[in-house]
């Protein structure tokens, strides 16, 4: 990848050593709104997309369904300029913390990806998932 | 388990197969504080995690390296009483909004266990992690 050919890159080996790659070499991550601090989506990074997020100050995820680097928003616009990142207390999980373009993060074209809400009735006895947001605009490709 | 025999979680299976376990029968978990909206945690929980969850109002997980349910905060005392549950647009993330008694998540007694910051130097040429919360109280279990 061009990315491994970057110098600050390879000068940065150190810190991504530190994050506790899964046995897929990948970690997941959760993206939260810098202004509302809404929690946006939840996706996967490998190496590359970590380096790659932090080359170029935009969420780049391991698209694990394609098989291949996702940079957010490429198709649809949406991207997520990153203002900071968090690494938990077992270096296992990402937190970032963005600025999302045109406030919509979901691929259903919703601002947000947890949009199911769990509703159970007083006595405990049915519980179902309900859509509480709605879609802002249509979108295919994300 | 003592939860499959409450007839109300039997009642429930129906939104419980609508969650979309992974491979180990798993789903990865959000922990948000309500009040401040600050991600304060990271977790797994199976089935009876989440039924539990719902069962008693306070955050069950499971723990991959127990490999059993764990009650959060049942020995340090940092419950987390659950005021919201979501579940994103492919129905394999969970997000719990919280209510975190003594307002620590982690089990290095910091408020969140997100408190690794990236620090990248302006050129881009080195970063590294900084530890940038403090430790509230000093915990061994959790």
């Amino acid at each position: 990848m061009v990315v491994k050919n970057v110098i600050a890159v390879k000068n940065t080996s150190s810190w991504l050593n530190k994050v506790h790659w899964n046995e897929h070499g990948l970690v997941p991550v959760i993206v939260q709104q810098a202004e509302t601090k809404d929690v946006l989506m939840f996706a996967w990074m490998n190496r590359d997309a970590l380096e790659k997020t932090v080359e170029i100050g935009e969420a780049v995820f391991w698209s694990r369904s394609r098989k291949k680097l996702w940079h957010k928003g490429e198709q649809s616009g949406h991207i997520q300029k990153v203002l900071d990142i968090r690494l938990d207390c077992d270096s296992d999980v990402i937190l970032l913390n963005v600025k999302q373009v045109d406030n919509i993060a979901c691929h259903t074209g919703r601002h947000s990806c947890f949009f199911q809400q769990l509703v159970v009735t007083e006595s405990g006895a049915r519980a179902e998932w309900q859509i509480v947001e709605p879609v802002l605009t249509d979108l295919e490709e994300d």
